[in-house]
């Protein structure tokens, strides 16, 4: 007897995998593809920018754009990241289509215009997105809806970063706080990893970065064979990090409170936001902080490249961008958190890195993917972001900053609708 | 108000973790020195069996003592690693302090005399037994107890096979099928991280793996860069890995019920085991299938490190070495099932890579992690050895491997204390 439901258990394992990779095939491609043209006219808008810095004083009345778009066009579409880990907790009225358009405009727009975001938002949101349409296309029940809402999250995860393992452990670690639920694993790994190999295909390359430190033998005590003195400095800087990733997200949020508390206005909020950037801009003297951050058209412009290198960023590098990020997204600007939690990431590590005598890129490197880690509270998928994009070399490093930042960021985090699972205390 | 208590907030998780550190300390620095004599002690072992090959005709005879000092001394620690799960997911009676001596001896004894088993239950063990001492020590609660004990499993588990990063996710994976629990998330990798720098102070080096492969960027359809061909191989190995990880979990389940059925006289059990491995080894006149197998006396001879170059192991080693480990775990041998895992796949990516025509190391590497990860049911922590032990250059197809593996082995898996926290399908 036990011998048969053997049998037919691996019956419906191969009937479930069957079924899911159909479902995720159209979801991944599409998203895949969506993202590369995302990613290409982000590309585009931001060397736009890089040759006519005067479109900054366009900002505010770009930000009354995106606001009135969202207004008249954009139903509950606002809510962006929320409303897609809402609906996979509880599905409801679903993810709007029309999420996926608005949004890679709007943040299209604030990166034309200055303001300081990321992309990872987007392209959730238009996994999200797509995910639902189809969803709804093959009539699926509610239980299946939520699975193929996270698988679109790690398509749209997987394929901005070129990230394959990531984008899929993010989608199953961000949706609670303290866990991980394995029932989407190869649904969301099929899904992201279609997503890069699409967005791959239509000619998008994803950014470098090179982490050329490594670890020498040390011994310690006659018999202790490992770099105590950096495990230290490692273990300094992941505290480090997770309060800037707690910084953050507390900043966003105050931020908007805020704004929507004091102004009345609402098509004020993106007014008042775009004139503080443009006078940030102005009082520190350089559009560093500004847009996506990822490279410095200035030789020696302060960027995530940059700060892999010393002398690559300044002491206060993270506070500014933490600050430009906190206000450009807390006052109705668009677009993801996460490529500004890099720079601030790499910006201190750089920072520690000189101030403790580290390895600058080690460090730049583990800022980059612990504040991400702190601040979403996914330190196991941030110990998988180190290995895909820096290599396996300093896995141990990955793991104790992303780990310790987790712990240090608190049970905030960026995403309101991130329920706690398991609390970390 | 709220301010406030994000203070707190910070209060208590740093009280937490200095709390968790100072009970880890102990429990991690124990374990790793003595899981180092028991490595000491099992290399003595082995070595001492290759040179007196004659000592298998004594295995029946070890395992009738084997039998008797449990049945003596052994109160409820004969259940091994189960009884830990048990105690993690209800404490109960507590992890009898005997465990330790009891499994270290009765492994030792069981490689000495020729029986196939591993190290890892071992391990894992004194891990437990140890914590669980500690724990009495500390007049610890309940709560804190089952999170000592995990801290216990994962040390013993990074300890014994120098892989930290995977003995903390180990631990959090293995014990319910499907989830991953942050709440021992720090503690246990800091347990895991000293038990193995533990470890290495006493001299204990871990064997190197090496997989040479890497991947040549290959374009299909004009488009997509990726190795197809290799994507479907690996593909196909996974399902295998996962069906062998099945396979090795229902003989070992099955033959440990019907010989407890059949053979009334329970110490007759293991002296049956003992004819049985002997009958074998002299049927297929090899004693490659014997012991740990990490490595072979003989320069022709099979084991986990031939099995990474051509020519290392033949079409059935993988099998043989199941029915080996099989047999000598289910008739009441001791150690652990995870080197024979590595073993079995480690041979059957060997064969497989010969059939299909693909990178034999790399097949290897991929068996290595993905067997174990079905028969465990741990595809994350996998994942992460396959870094550790191997490098994260091919860590895309240690996923996609261990991943399929883990879906394609069932609900039973080798513990049958795991609970399933979420199902497969």
């Amino acid at each position: 007897m036990k011998r048969i439901k053997n049998s037919f258990e691996h019956v419906f394992i191969v009937s479930h995998l069957i079924k899911w990779t159909l479902f995720v095939i159209p979801v991944s491609i599409s998203v895949g593809t969506l993202v590369a043209w995302f990613l290409w006219l982000l590309d585009r808008a931001i060397n736009f920018r890089f040759a006519h810095p005067w479109l900054l004083w366009l900002l505010p009345i770009a930000g009354v754009g995106i606001h009135f778009l969202y207004k008249y066009s954009g139903k509950n579409a606002e809510a962006g990241n929320n409303l897609i880990m809402d609906e996979i907790h509880e599905p409801g009225g679903g993810v709007p289509a029309r999420m996926a358009p608005l949004v890679i405009i709007a943040t299209i727009v604030t990166h034309l215009f200055g303001g300081s975001a990321g992309r990872e938002g987007t392209a959730v949101q238009v996994g999200g997105s797509l995910a639902n349409f189809f969803a709804r296309q093959f009539k699926l029940t509610r239980e299946d809806l939520r699975m193929l809402l996270t698988t679109g999250v790690a398509a749209g995860f997987g394929a901005v970063f070129g990230t394959p393992i990531t984008g899929a452990i993010f989608a199953l670690e961000v949706l609670a706080l303290g866990r991980i639920k394995h029932d989407a694993l190869l649904p969301c790994f099929i899904a992201s990893f279609l997503a890069d190999i699409t967005c791959g295909a239509w000619g998008i390359h994803h950014t470098q970065y090179h982490i050329l430190f490594e670890s020498v033998e040390k011994t310690y005590f006659n018999y202790v064979h490992f770099d105590l003195i950096l495990l230290i400095k490692v273990i300094i800087a992941g505290i480090l990090f997770g309060l800037a990733g707690f910084a953050f997200a507390e900043s966003a949020h105050t931020i908007k409170n805020y704004s929507n508390k004091w102004i009345k206005q609402k098509w004020m909020i993106p007014i008042i936001g775009g004139l503080i950037i443009i006078a940030l801009t102005y009082i520190i003297g350089t559009q560093d902080y500004l847009s996506l951050g990822v490279t410095n058209p200035n030789k020696n412009g302060i960027s995530i490249i940059s700060s892999f290198h010393a002398g690559g960023a300044t002491y206060f590098s993270w506070f500014w961008k933490l600050l430009f990020t906190a206000i450009t997204l807390g006052m109705g600007f668009k677009g993801g958190e996460v490529t500004p939690l890099f720079f601030i990431g790499a910006a201190l590590g750089n920072t520690l890195g000189v101030i403790m005598g580290a390895p600058i890129d080690l460090m730049a490197g583990l800022g980059f993917i612990a504040v991400f880690a702190g601040a979403t509270n996914t330190p196991i998928a941030c110990t998988f972001m180190g290995v895909e994009l820096f290599g396996g070399a300093n896995i141990i490093y990955y793991a104790i900053a992303s780990f310790t930042a987790y712990y240090f960021s608190g049970h905030s985090g960026i995403y309101h609708a991130q329920r706690v699972a398991v609390s970390k205390v």
